[in-house]
């Protein structure tokens, strides 16, 4: 359990010291490092994360931990999810005082034992899996709705998407859930961590009507819009409240945009190369804004390279608690770089599944494996990488580089198109430190027990608590587990 | 001759009204869309260009109106060059009081009566070609630096570029010419138009000693942030001489990106496809910042299509004048866009050569003929869309699509990677509109004269006047025209 040193608040409050604040993550679901128009979005249609940006710090170089969602796409059979030895950053802050609410998508997990609330959450409104189909085929279950520990109803049935229009009020829903959910916690002066889960630019893409043909780009626009504008509301009703200046929040997105639902339901990684599913630049670096009145400087920009699982150790860093001591953990504390404008040498490693693919030091990337898609799915038309070609890059075949790790210089280089002669004196120079970083990670690597390698018809969400209620339990199949294998 | 209809100034200024504005145009070489900070590049070294699109206008859609420089290559044994019957913008502004100075490349001929001070300039400093080669050749003369009638020196011999560093001071002599001359006009009260026509980021890319190696962009990069400190310290020279709000500045670029000469000395065109030399978006859309305090609302984005040929017609709007009327205008008054916030519908056409290659109407772009280059060029490793390649988009052979015009809709698509199906609804309702925008450009287009397609060796820069002050005059060989042609 966690060992956390924790920093005795009431003391800190006794003596006048500050409150600490609250944390509010607002995470995306396929959102691209260009599709913000402080990112270079040719139709500059996010006005409110932008200003986000200008009132606060923009990074330029943060990614995700891996170019999948979950980090692995888990559909409903999958039997495995979060494991109770994992300590989450709400079991952390719940005893610090926090209460801690999930908006949106959980996605680490929809059998009980994996439910957000058994996880550290006081509070859920959403769903445990993504929103896409079966589409209201009776056959398989519905994603189910879930406020709190029980489900309200489901995807398609209850909670309307139209896949034809891309009409659904999610994000409406979410972002009255997020200013209730501020409103409340600020009457009872109560800390709080807001995680705001929104999925709506993951295909199948969805918007409110008031939303649907206003952007330039088509329906991803438009849910892009939606989201811009929720994202205002959300400061706005912070300043309203007087709590701003007492909250720190974080946007960015998941993995890279999905160009294989380009263009209609697809973002934009802007420069770089491919998207979602790949270890390059497009799959795995991602829009990222911290936002902090009177404490972060506004307008600013930071270099500093940065991980979605920085936000753990940052968000105790914030509320005064340590990390737990008992084992490793990958994140680093952001809080020098966003509040002192620092920048921290550390590297950032690009995985696949199980395989360390690329790692970056400093402006330069190495890729150590590299591979876009299978020739038997670019056969099929499915593309990580429409439009782009780089000979020896991406590449359909998984091609070994271990002994001459292909090398970028992401300066000059965004887009990875260049790889440096494997003869120069740069190249030699470069690889000697990266090599030295690669041993190290290596050492000190402890594998993780894969949760996500064990499939069964009968684990999907036929019967989530609170089915009864509602009339909505459907009969499982027998159970039938097996090994399953998702492609990454 | 210019028929403009001149508005009285002096009996404007006696009824006490505004005095007219001061005009300042800002041309780069090569730079691409995406080489600002504010435009997504991922390095964000362009401070001050984003502080100037922060305090004025950034357009989206600004189009060169051609993807090559000059609008051709036009090497030193090119014959032609502007004719005396086009009327060039200080033309007319000289008429109506102003003082015009060009600093920087001219690149409109060379030869005795296509001087730019023969064209309505006042003054000079600049060369009349790009500072490329001959390098010290002395077989080949050295491309001559003017100051107003006479030559005082040329490159590489009094005005070193170090091709090994790639250190030269002429972004900071030209840095140094402009903010003189503006204190001169500031002191003497007289209007001014000042076109500042700067080459540090065609290759050979240069910058000065301070900035060398200051970029993450490497020595592209250094060019950059010099220019951006350059247009920076031109901007606050007009504020700290209080004439900021009365004087009307544009920036923008001539091309796209040379991405033939990318990584090392070549720019970015973000999102866009391929770069300079094409008319796919990469080559052709460009960054465009127009700043006037207290005229333009501070921080204002506008999606007007522009073209470069429109600072022809905005200009005279600006100083009260009509463009002349004998004769067709291509470019049209942005002031309505840039103080109003108007959107006026045009179309934008890319030419290639004499070719109508492509036309944009709204966010539709409708290609008529493809092509990147030729694959002869292509064998020999030189590619205008590196690591880009759309299939039958993206053709090595000129291809002609006029029958059923690829098209593109560039708000869901800006790199036009999906053509519409040609069997859809949407791809019929627009063609119909796009077919007549192009039958009547077609009804109405005069061609022009072709002025680049005889060479000559005797033409070239061997004895420009002033050389024999300076003992730099060279000999040149027996006059021996011939038709030529550069590929485009």
């Amino acid at each position: 359990m966690a060992r956390a040193v924790l920093v005795p608040l009431w003391l800190c409050w006794a003596l006048g010291c500050a409150a600490p604040p609250n944390v509010v993550l607002l995470l995306m679901d396929d959102m691209g490092w260009g599709d913000l128009g402080a990112f270079g979005e040719p139709s500059k249609e996010t006005p409110n994360l932008d200003q986000m940006a200008s009132e606060g710090m923009l990074f330029l170089d943060f990614y995700a931990a891996n170019p999948l969602c979950s980090p692995s796409y888990t559909p409903q059979d999958i039997v495995g999810g979060i494991q109770d030895s994992e300590i989450l950053l709400p079991e952390l802050l719940k005893k610090a005082g926090y209460t801690n609410k999930i908006i949106g998508k959980w996605h680490l997990g929809h059998r009980p034992q994996f439910h957000p609330l058994k996880h550290g959450f006081d509070e859920w409104f959403g769903s445990p899996n993504c929103h896409f189909g079966p589409y209201d085929n009776r056959a398989l279950p519905n994603i189910p709705v879930y406020r709190d520990w029980e489900m309200i109803g489901r995807y398609y049935e209850d909670f309307k998407i139209d896949l034809r229009t891309g009409e659904a009020n999610l994000t409406q829903i979410y972002l009255q859930e997020a200013l209730d959910f501020i409103s409340k916690q600020q009457a009872s002066q109560q800390p709080f961590f807001l995680y705001w889960a929104i999925d709506a630019t993951h295909a199948p893409v969805y918007a409110s009507k008031h939303f649907l043909g206003t952007s330039q780009r088509g329906r991803y626009g438009d849910a892009v819009r939606e989201i811009d504008d929720s994202v205002g509301k959300i400061l706005k009703h912070l300043q309203k409240l007087g709590i701003s200046e007492n909250t720190f929040v974080f946007f960015t997105s998941d993995n890279g945009a999905a160009l294989i639902s380009a263009p209609k339901q697809g973002g934009s990684n802007g420069p770089f190369l491919c998207g979602k599913q790949t270890t390059f630049e497009g799959g795995m670096r991602e829009p990222a804004i911290a936002w902090w009145p009177g404490h972060i400087p506004a307008g600013s920009v930071s270099r500093q390279l940065g991980s979605v699982m920085d936000l753990f150790t940052t968000s105790l860093s914030l509320v005064g608690l340590q990390p737990p001591s008992d084992r490793q953990i990958d994140g680093i504390d952001l809080l020098p770089a966003i509040l002192q404008g620092k920048l921290i040498d550390r590297p950032i490693f690009y995985y696949r599944g199980n395989e360390m693919m690329a790692v970056r030091v400093g402006l330069y990337k190495a890729h150590y494996w590299t591979w876009s898609n299978s020739w038997e799915d670019y056969s099929k038309g499915i593309d990580f990488c429409p439009g782009q070609n780089v000979s020896g890059v991406t590449t359909h075949l998984q091609e070994e580089h271990s002994t001459l790790p292909l090398l970028f210089h992401l300066g000059r280089d965004p887009g990875e198109k260049y790889p440096l002669s494997f003869a120069s004196d740069e190249y030699q120079g470069v690889m000697r430190r990266i090599s030295a970083v690669v041993q190290q990670h290596k050492d000190t690597m402890v594998p993780g027990v894969p949760q996500l390698n064990v499939c069964d018809k009968a684990v999907m969400n036929w019967s989530p608590p609170g089915c009864e209620k509602l009339g909505k339990c459907l009969k499982p199949p027998k159970s039938d587990p097996k090994k399953c294998f998702w492609s990454h």
